[in-house]
Order: C-alpha cells, then sequence, then structure tokens
C-alpha cells in the first residue's frame, strides 16, 4: 500500500527521468488502485514521433491493459500537471475514480506548453472560426451509420 | 487525387465496416495530404479495451508513423463525427490543418454518445466540482522538473 504522496513522487521522479533520458516533454503519471500502483506513463510525443503519446494518455494503455478492460473504474490517476483536454478527455472516457495533480495549466503555459489555446478553441471558439477549420461534409451518410449502431442488437457500449 | 467526399465517404464505410465487424463504436476517421489517403483508423475501444482508441487517434497515430513525424502539417482530417475533447485536442497537437466532419456532437448524442458531459465538464466546471475529482499534491516539487526543462539545452519541443 502506498499514499497519494508517494505515487505524486513517483509520477514526479518519471517526470525527471524522462527529461533527462530525452523521451519527452517533463510530464509523467501514474495509476493505482486499491492502494497498489498498476501502471505509469512518461510523455514520449518527440521520441516515439507521436502527438498522442502524453504521460496520461501512455499510463491509461498500461493500465486498461494490466485490467483488461476499457474502464478505470476505483482507479486514481496521478498526473504531474493538470491534463490537456486531450488526455482529459481520456481519463472521462476511462471513468477513472480521482485525478491528482501537482501543477496546473498555468504552470504548464509558463514553462512553453500552451494547453490553453486548445481550452479556447474547444471551449469558446464557434466550429468554423478555429484555427483548425471544420468544414460538414455528407452528414445523412454519416448519420446513417448511427442508425446502423442503434438497430444492431449484440453492441457494446462503452 | 482523390476529392473531399472520396476521403469522406472511406471515413463512413471504415464506420459502418466498424460497427458490422464488431470493432467498436460507430467512427470512421480518413487522414489525406495532397490529395493522398495517409492513413486510416476506426473506433477500437471495445475490440481493443482502449479507451483511447478512438478512429481519430488510430488515423492520428498511423498517420505520424508513416510520416515519421509527430506533426500533420499539411494533412487535413476526415472524421464521421464531431471530434470528442480528446480527439480535438490531438487533432491540435498534430497540427493538422483542416478538419471535416459528417454529424456533430449533438448527432452523436442522440446515438448514445454523451462527449457533451465531457465538453461541459472540462469548459465550464471548476477542477474541485468535477464529476472525476482533481486535488493538488506536491506542487513545488512539479514545478521544479519544468525548470529541468526550460534550463535543458538540447529539448525537443512540440
Amino acid at each position: 500500500m502506498s499514499t497519494d504522496v508517494e505515487f505524486m513522487r513517483r509520477a514526479i521522479e518519471l517526470a525527471r527521468q524522462g527529461v533527462e533520458g530525452n523521451v519527452g516533454g517533463p510530464f509523467g503519471c501514474v495509476i493505482a488502485k486499491d492502494g497498489r500502483l498498476i501502471a505509469e506513463g512518461v510523455n514520449a510525443v518527440s521520441s516515439t514521433n507521436d502527438p498522442t503519446a502524453h504521460a496520461e494518455i501512455v499510463a491509461i494503455r498500461r493500465a486498461c491493459e494490466k485490467l483488461d478492460s476499457f474502464r478505470l473504474e476505483g482507479c486514481l490517476i496521478y498526473a504531474t500537471c493538470e491534463p490537456c483536454p486531450m488526455c482529459l478527455g481520456a481519463i472521462y472516457w476511462s471513468r477513472a475514480e480521482r485525478l491528482y495533480i501537482a501543477c496546473d495549466r498555468n504552470d504548464a503555459a509558463a514553462a512553453g506548453f500552451d494547453d490553453a489555446h486548445i481550452y479556447e478553441e474547444l471551449c469558446s471558439t464557434e466550429l468554423g472560426n478555429r484555427k483548425i477549420p471544420v468544414s460538414i461534409l455528407l452528414r445523412a451518410d454519416g448519420l446513417a451509420v448511427f442508425d446502423d449502431w442503434e438497430r444492431k442488437p449484440d453492441k457494446i457500449e462503452y
């Protein structure tokens, strides 16, 4: 059994090792359940050429693999920084129970990680006015696939 | 060279195949550059036990692998539905040029995919009041890793 502070210390240690080892940005993440460490992750964007390889995404994927489930119910997530919208979205999809952070999005921005502009685009900017513009194509055909899904008797909801 | 409509038709075809083949939810994604298809993705959450395996994340990871880069500059993304916050965040981190969607978040909600509550949590709810509560731990230790990063002479920014 480890404590919340011990898990966060480990996440911070991972972040530091990631920086020193040129794995990626200064972010680490630990996922625990019932007082035991389930999975660890470190930002590996630049070393793996994967823009989704943030510490939280890496740790969530590993935890799900370990638990053989796409849900992390009862799991606690320790992230060294407030998650960006991508990672926070992943945390919601995972159904984790609670999130601990060391730094927040303002601290990240001060270190050059501008999650804030992504939050602004997602939360405050209409689809048509975004920096990555959004256009709608073939909506009726897209809706037909939702109809297929709704009629599917053996679908697995997540 | 294919057209925008052709790429979206392919994304919709992938979504339909994913539903029929029990790969996951009814979502597909295609990424193109210079009129050529670079990567495809289909939602695989339930078949791979990976809550991050949304069509867009799968396609972005494959496109980056193919282009050997963590940036998708000049790439166009065709998603069968307005991306959830996780996927939209990933699209911003990828630096893609433009996004095409067939359906929007309201269509998704009508089909049982409640991205809207994640948008609400991210955009309108204070950290302490969220359904997945957020607590701060060891902020000073976390900040020290950002200092390490800022002082690192050979860091790769992303």
